[in-house]
């Protein structure tokens, strides 16, 4: 599918909302389950989540716009949840994303991107040249991969419970 | 993780209020596309968690505690939604799902399953004997394999516009 922008933009709004849905007032064990060594519960997915708007997707597409291809973006820190999101509680970082992605997409209106801008190009530290287009898609089916993260997550808690049905979900394989 | 009725009950209920905000008002191309040949699309997994709820979960569940064994359950149609969702708007989908989510666990509350009536067991005509806890079990983690599923296919409709982000998605591989 063709890029967007306002597509995009009613897609990421309502992030917040499902994920709220999804796990606010979830047994407490589902929300810190994860699947396995070296994989992440709920709880890490939603702290990931609050350090990609406070540093990747609204600083990155400003990056683009006012600094340009010379200087790569900065690196994103895949692990930074797991310090951050100490002594938190689920509710208190669902409350944090819902505000920063609200105020990312505050700022993205502000950013006022015409069709231009769209084609406009950054440094990734590894990826090299990108464009503002494909920043704003990569925000938008990088929250639908972690919904299917969580999802994932929370099915798998029942791949022992569900018996013979294994055989027919393919989500517990 | 050991299944727990209460538990299964609070995921259960989320269920319809997740999709609702996943979907309502979401641009009309992003509900009707899948992933291609034989797969389903938003709108289709709907239909097909409405179809569950009619004829799978609870009629299951009370042949379990007033059939029992004896009988095999009737099989379910796992392609009933490509005529049943025909000419309906996916709201009335949405709202029509909701409502019979609602009444299904109306229905589980006055079936007041005990303890002892988790281990009671049914025939499935292809898996042979299955338990009741299995069966609810299953009703959990199928719901969340079609969040994964949904979510996993809104992701995709991005595979081109994110560039070379791509090899950073797993969920587009």
């Amino acid at each position: 599918m063709q890029f967007n922008l306002a597509d995009a933009v009613n897609l990421l709004g309502r992030t917040p909302v499902v994920l709220r849905e999804m796990l606010l007032g979830i047994p407490a064990a589902w929300a810190t389950q994860n699947e396995g060594p070296e994989t992440w519960s709920p709880f890490d997915v939603i702290g990931h989540l609050i350090h990609g708007e406070e540093t990747d997707w609204i600083p990155r597409a400003k990056h683009i716009l006012e600094v340009g291809a010379t200087q790569p973006f900065a690196a994103f820190d895949r692990f930074a949840q797991f310090e951050a999101s100490q002594g938190k509680t689920l509710e208190e970082l669902l409350n944090r994303f819902a505000e920063l992605r609200a105020e990312s997409l505050r700022t993205l209106q502000e950013l006022n991107v015409q069709p231009d801008d769209l084609a406009k190009t950054g440094t990734h530290p590894a990826l090299g040249q990108v464009t503002l287009e494909q920043l704003l898609a990569t925000w938008v089916t990088h929250d639908q991969a972690h919904v299917v993260q969580i999802s994932r997550t929370l099915a798998r808690q029942y791949q022992e419970a569900v018996g013979p049905w294994r055989a027919y979900l393919s989500v517990l394989k």
